[in-house]
C-alpha cells in the first residue's frame, strides 16, 4: 500500500532493481520544514510567506544554475528574506528577523518515518548518502539529533560540485564521490525537479509523496513512488 | 526622484548610455498580476497561493532550463496548479479551477504607469520590443486592450529561442531578431533573475522596483533602478 511504480518512468516496472546506493535529498525530503512557518509568525510575518520564500529561494538558485553560476543556499535564503521582508511591519529589526528565520533551519527535525525507514534500508545493505543543495552541516545536525548519523556513508553538498541540482554536474559529483555508475544509484526526493535531474543523469528515482499533491506533468515521472520511507524500504526489500 | 543608479552595476554611472532597443519583460513588469489572487479565492483556494504558485512556476521552468530542457509556461502553470490544488477542498472541479485561474492571465491589465512610460520611451526614438518566458499572445492582448500595440516593434517569446530567460540563449535570440549588439540594448524587468541573465548576456539593465522590496544581494545589480516606467523614461531622456 502507498507505493506504486509511476506511469512511463525511466524503467519499466519489471526492470526496477534494488540500488547499491541511495542518494537522499535532505530539505523537505528528510527534514520536516513545517516549523519554519512559526519562525515567520514569531517576527510578525505571515506564516504563508514560508512557502513562497522557499519556492523563491529555489527559483533564484536555479536561475543562477541556468546561467552557469552558483551561490550558497544560506546566502540566497538570507538575501531573499531581507529583500522580501523589507516592506513588512515586523516585530523586530529586519536583521534580527532574518537571523531568527535562518536559524530555524538548524533546529528542524526529521519526518517521523525517516528513522525507521533509514534503519530498514541500512539493513538491506544499501549504502546511504545525502546530496543537498544546502550545507552538509544541516544534514549532520538532523542525523545527530536523531541518532542515525552512523547509518550514512557520507553527506554530500552541491557546494563542492560547483552546480546545484538539477544540473547534471551535481549528480555526477555524487556518483564520483561514491565511485558508482548512475544506474547503480537511486535518488530519493520529494521534489519533482530533483527526480527530473537525477533521471536525466541516469540514476534510478523514487518520489516521496508526503504532501498528497499529485506529480506534475512537466517533469519526468519517478521509477517508484511511495508515501513514506518505510514503504519505500518495503518495496525495495521485495525486489533484487 | 525615485530613480538611481545601483551600486556597482555593470557600467559605471557615467557610462550608462541611452539604448537603441529596450527589451521589456512582460509578466509583472508590464502586467499587473495582483488580480490573479482573486482567481484563487474564486475557486476556494487561499489568495496567497497565487504568489507561491508563480514562484513555483518559475522555479520549475528554471529547473528545466538548468538541465537544457524547456516547456511552455502555460503548461507548467496548469500542471503545477493541478498538482498543488489536488489536496484542497475547492468550490468546483479541479479541472474547472485550473482553467479559471489560467484564464486570468488573459484578462490582466497593464500597470498604471506603462501607457505613459511606453509613450515617452517611444518619443525618444528607442525601439521597443518584449521578450517573455510566456507566450507572445498574452503581451499582444495586454497592449491591444490598452491601445499601445503600435508602439512595439516586435513581441518575442523564449518559446522560439529554445531556452527560458535567464539562459544566455534567450537574450541572444532577442538580439538576433532585433539585429543589434547586446551593448545597444537594455532589458527592463521587475525580476532580479532577469537582470542577472541580461547583464551576463551583455545587455544594459534597468530594474523596476514596484514592490518596495530591496534588491537581493545574490544577483548582480542593475545599471539603473526606477520605481516606474515614466521615471525610467525621464532618466533615459536626460542621458545620450
Amino acid at each position: 500500500m502507498g507505493i506504486a511504480p509511476m506511469r512511463s518512468g525511466n524503467n519499466d516496472y519489471e526492470n526496477i532493481r534494488r540500488p547499491h546506493v541511495i542518494v537522499f535529498d535532505v530539505n523537505e525530503t528528510l527534514s520536516d520544514m513545517s516549523p519554519m512557518e512559526e519562525r515567520f509568525t514569531d517576527v510578525g510575518a505571515p506564516a504563508h510567506l514560508a512557502a513562497t520564500w522557499f519556492a523563491g529561494l529555489l527559483r533564484d538558485g536555479f536561475a543562477l544554475t541556468a546561467v552557469g553560476s552558483t551561490a550558497r543556499m544560506a546566502d540566497i535564503g538570507s538575501s531573499l528574506l531581507r529583500s522580501r521582508m523589507a516592506g513588512l511591519s515586523l516585530t523586530c529589526d529586519l536583521g534580527e528577523a532574518v537571523d531568527h528565520i535562518m536559524k530555524g533551519f538548524a533546529g528542524l527535525d526529521l519526518h517521523p518515518d525517516v528513522v525507521e525507514g533509514v534503519g530498514a534500508l541500512c539493513r538491506l545493505g544499501i549504502r546511504l548518502v545525502t546530496l543537498t543543495n544546502g550545507s552538509t552541516d544541516l544534514a549532520r545536525g538532523l542525523f545527530e539529533r536523531a541518532g542515525i548519523l552512523g547509518s550514512f556513508e557520507r553527506l554530500l553538498s552541491v557546494e563542492a560540485a560547483g552546480a546545484w541540482k538539477p544540473a547534471p554536474k551535481a549528480y555526477a559529483y555524487a556518483m564520483s564521490q561514491c565511485d558508482v555508475q548512475p544506474r547503480e544509484a537511486m535518488l530519493v526526493a520529494v521534489h519533482p525537479w530533483d527526480i527530473e535531474g537525477a533521471g536525466r543523469a541516469g540514476l534510478g528515482t523514487a518520489w516521496l509523496d508526503r504532501s498528497g499533491e499529485s506529480y506534475p506533468d512537466h517533469f519526468r515521472p519517478a521509477d517508484l513512488q511511495a508515501e513514506t520511507l518505510t514503504a519505500l524500504a518495503e518495496r525495495l526489500e521485495s525486489i533484487e
